[in-house]
């Protein structure tokens, strides 16, 4: 069978040229649509007719819901930067463009509005929470048969289209690389538990401390809301109880960097007083002094999946059936979780 | 007279809903809608009858169009994410939401397309580059009516809609405090002359040469391409006319990375053996090892200038008299641009 990418070889035009033709995604320049039906005649290529159909009636954008964050540069956060990049690659690839909503305080529930309106053909939702109206709203969606895909976050009992990493998994391995290291008085630093990946890695810890036959004090855990300054606050708190943690496990790499900033102004330096690990391996932790430890989570592969996947479900009819892609995280070992440390207080 | 933020405030919504509400911009609860005009009712609020008739037929998007970067993660890239978040801080305000057009590599000249399909109002049009093509492309838009604005790009001889940063002063600034530090061999890397920010870079640095009564010398001016790849490459190239060099000013801080990590290979460590600054002062900057003395480019506030600018202009008739605004940088001394340094072979 004759392929999308032989077509745009011929016509010397990329394939995403080719899809907007065939799929009459806005104007074109007539020399270079003429290019591509005839490179499509030589060589014999038909896509199905039945999804062209369908093209007709779209409007060739992929809507991306973007959470609300005060005060915060949302593109210049490592976490949506990389899930936008892999969604903006896909849809590049596929020819759509990208339309980005960003919620303002009060219409964060209404999301029908892009499909209503016939700006989008389908929508990745980010930075999603588990409350009822959230719950309430996506089922909405599902039942008026509106496609779309969440990324990084789960509603219990019910069944959406997710891609999401595997944070049980990578939490685990995070602290059992710090039981390895020989630690055991390991703190946890988790986000709010609204997002389900706070709850995964909570769950990943619990087992790794259970399994080495400690027990889970509710004193050495700590929650933050994902920022820098949150952990930075977290640092006094984490000082007053400093004879009882060796080593710290947070939830993400912001925290985990304004943490080790807290405890250094305070002479405890990560590395060489304690040991700190933290989670997405964003450059920062490349970056800061010392180079963090993390947990990679492939974040722009789970954009590039999410975005494939309900593109391909656009035109299918109905989406009552939930999909779940787990994606594998990886350990990354910088000195901030060196062992060696010698410790003269405990 | 009463303002969009007092009906917002009766309402009890955002200020983004009551535009939404009177330009007409798609569907909404219908108890919302209610709230607003009653709140608007009650307050006495008029807005400007001719801009809504023209609302009515709005897409509702502004565009942006962003630049064919293969393997770039774009919305990681500091420059493109901090711009797109100041763009994004500004359609929220005014209730819009964010079309983004990423090129193909065979497409980039067809800046029409969203305009003609509906799919947006205004464009803010990225890393545009000074190419006959691109030329023509801008030209036909202007002529057309289509509102855009390019941002951190000038067309020698053409008058559009523009907001840059004055990238004249900030590289005197730069290359200014590296011989205000005692330095003299200063060499520059900078990035591709199709950019009319390096070419702004080269005039800054002569500036600051001549004024201090030393020769350009072309053998110590150096091409990238903003990647961290080319500076790390050019180290190579730097290293064997080492002699004659004692401070390199690199026009992004991408290269002023990657030539560190290239230099420090070699034996030379930044701070120490020479003097670096770098331009745009990302938060990699802040994080480098040691820290990068930069110059801030105030990028979040470029995006949301071009955006207000932009979406001011429409359905205001013709867009044919350009607007250049060039905001103010900032010179960030750190450890890498440090004086007192003892150089052991001059």
């Amino acid at each position: 069978m004759v392929t999308r990418k032989e077509v745009a070889e011929l016509a010397k035009v990329s394939e995403a040229t080719v899809s907007r033709v065939f799929n009459g995604l806005g104007p074109m320049k007539p020399a270079t649509k003429v290019r591509v039906l005839e490179a499509a005649k030589v060589l014999g290529y038909h896509p199905n007719a039945i999804a062209q159909s369908f093209a007709r009636r779209r409007s060739g954008n992929l809507g991306v819901v973007l959470p609300y964050m005060p005060k915060v540069h949302l593109f210049s956060a490592y976490y949506f930067a990389e899930i936008l990049s892999g969604i903006g690659e896909q849809v590049r690839e596929q020819g759509y463009d990208l339309l980005l909503s960003l919620l303002t305080p009060d219409d964060d529930l209404d999301y029908g509005r892009l499909y209503r309106s016939q700006k989008v053909d389908a929508c990745v939702i980010l930075g999603a929470r588990d409350t009822e109206s959230q719950r309430r709203s996506l089922l909405e969606l599902q039942e008026q048969g509106m496609p779309f895909c969440l990324v990084n976050q789960r509603f219990e009992g019910l069944s959406f289209l997710e891609v999401d990493a595997d944070h049980v998994a990578g939490s685990y391995q995070a602290v059992r690389h710090l039981l390895d290291e020989g630690y055991r008085k390991i703190a946890f630093l988790n986000g709010s538990p609204q997002y389900t990946n706070s709850l995964d890695r909570l769950q990943g810890y619990q087992k790794a401390m259970l399994e080495a036959g400690l027990t889970i004090d509710p004193s050495l855990q700590f929650e933050g809301n994902y920022s820098r300054t949150s952990g930075y606050e977290i640092a006094a708190k984490l000082w007053e109880i400093r004879d009882q943690v060796e080593a710290v496990f947070a939830a993400n790499d912001r925290m985990a960097i304004g943490l080790m900033q807290g405890l250094r102004e305070r002479g405890w330096i990560a590395g060489r007083d304690y040991a700190v690990i933290g989670c997405d391996d964003s450059d920062a932790a490349k970056l800061s002094d010392p180079p963090l430890s993390s947990i990679k989570v492939p974040f722009f592969e789970m954009g590039k999946g999410a975005a494939r996947a309900v593109l391909a479900s656009v035109g299918q009819g109905n989406n009552e059936v939930g999909l779940q892609v787990k994606l594998p995280t990886e350990l990354k070992i910088r000195q901030s979780s060196k062992s060696g440390i010698v410790r003269t207080d405990s």
